[in-house]
């Protein structure tokens, strides 16, 4: 499983490669959430998303005579193009299972980054299975998104630096909002955090009715969503939380916070208005939680990550025709 | 005048309060500009624009007793805010005059700011006397929008950071793009640049028709413009160059150039699409002129500053419907 060392090592390899993305926040956010918000922006790394480290840091963590007969991974969308980018950057062929109802502009990146792109119905198909398939028949590695300890330290890098900034904004302790699909990202920022900032502690957010993570936290144990279609959340919709995952929330975690897709989209219409970054509907959630549940959130300061800005147009359109005058 | 000396003297005082914006950039932009595109985002500054590096440099410049008795500025919204803000964490009262056409939410954050805001009719009336009875009146410290050694001193503190970000991605040589209204910021980069990053070039960039720098620059004195209204690029608006300004601009400054408001509109589509940042229209006319006037640019690679976001809801909507889907 993901150390504290494997997240170091990550960053040395990332280093140069991701973007080292800002911590942003505006008085008027302050005043919204009723504490000190702090939004990192990874919406403003590599392919628009956190997920380029977890790429990186895995296909950098591959031996070369291996990685050059190429991956393959199953995405959405984020994971897709943070792995497309990475393979294109180290020269190897990549090939991407995507569901055939993801964003437009996530599929047209992903080709763009040079992956070669399978679409696979998601209701009823089985994307492990035909990512397995298609791994064995052409010696590809699987990448996968998230239950694979080189991807959760790449996205553990995010906690360190979280860790560094809230220093140099003299936070010595806050509630870290993180938007969670697999738990990726909230697994790795919660270990990177218990090493380098023992003050703070990670919380999972997710939109209602795929709240698998929320429950899972609360009960001690694996629990599924009902559904897999029907949020505007695209980023971080997944059955249940992942294997390895899940256990270093379960330790490290506070209970799972739970927003409305409404909500998500007020949050986007407000960073527009008040922060100038483009976020993408999951990755809106955990800024929707620090900004409209504030009673579930405990202390002075907040820092929300912002894990993604892939926002087909119309969706932003409808988040500022909602939202945009609030 | 300002001097490289005072630049770094104002980045001092600017440390722990301006934020470093990054530099961005993304494979798809470069190939529409046709070489390496590098965009400083300082839209992602405090206040939305880097009208709070001059702000803060000339009140934290004054004598704390002349500082007291507060400041006046007039600002069509980025000076307004950025001076606003200066003020209100130096706990002095200030007061801005604003043309009654200026964006609402310029005018909103500028209240919200804790200005007393003065609007006047930008067509009919002269704002510099307004400004100048004002001061009189009060005691207050008039804080010019460029043609003041010590907001140059500011604005300039961008292009410090532009020439060490430039170092890191391994940039020697660049034409770097300044949206250009009075010429403060355009004037303070190019006297950072010629001291710290030689082999870089400042060249300004306006809207059509309100090219009065571009004019200026070609005829070798100051030209004006023929109207100062009609225009959606609100932030770079000005009658003619500014007389501190200029002179730097002539002996720094390559061509001006040129961009039309379709364009500005399609370079904000592009950011938001791209770099996942909002770019008001006046502050998106350097990227603009990075991707669609490429023919009037040299080297293989390009450095535009994104000057500002304020922008409305409807005019960004605008952008979107246009230029959203390209």
């Amino acid at each position: 499983m993901t150390s504290i060392d494997m997240i170091t090592a990550a960053r040395t390899r990332l280093n140069g490669r991701a973007r080292r993305t800002p911590l942003l926040s505006s008085p008027f956010l302050d005043e919204l959430a009723g504490r000190r918000l702090f939004v990192k922006a990874e919406c403003l790394q590599h392919s628009g998303s956190f997920k380029f480290r977890g790429g990186w840091s895995a296909l950098s963590g591959l031996e070369p005579a291996v990685r050059k007969r190429g991956v393959i991974a199953f995405s959405s969308g984020n994971h897709a193009q943070g792995v497309a980018l990475a393979a294109k950057l180290h020269g190897v062929p990549s090939v991407i299972v995507m569901p055939s109802d993801a964003p437009k502009l996530k599929i047209d990146n992903t080709r763009a980054f040079g992956a070669e792109v399978v679409l696979y119905n998601r209701a009823t198909e089985d994307r492990d299975a035909i990512g397995a398939k298609l791994a064995e028949a052409r010696g590809l590695t699987l990448i996968r998104p998230f239950d694979e300890p080189l991807v959760i330290a790449g996205q553990g890098t995010v906690g360190l630096e979280i860790a560094e900034q809230a220093l140099e904004e003299g936070i010595a302790a806050a509630d870290v909002l993180v938007p969670c699909g697999g738990g990726g990202l909230s697994s790795g920022v919660a270990l990177a955090l218990e090493a380098k900032a023992p003050g703070f502690r990670v919380r999972s957010c997710e939109p209602e009715r795929f709240d698998d993570t929320a429950r899972s936290l609360a009960s001690g144990t694996f629990e599924r969503n009902a559904t897999l279609s029907g949020s505007i959340c695209d980023a971080i919709i997944t059955p249940e939380p992942g294997k390895l995952t899940f256990p270093v929330l379960k330790r490290l975690a506070g209970p799972g916070l739970v927003v409305t897709d409404d909500e998500a989209l007020h949050a986007m219409a407000l960073a527009f208005k008040r922060l100038k970054i483009v976020i993408e509907p999951g990755g809106a959630v955990a800024l929707a939680a620090a900004l409209f549940h504030g009673r579930d959130i405990e202390g002075d300061q907040v820092i929300a990550v912002a894990s993604g800005g892939n926002v087909d147009t119309e969706v932003f359109e409808t988040a500022l025709s909602r939202f945009g005058e609030s």
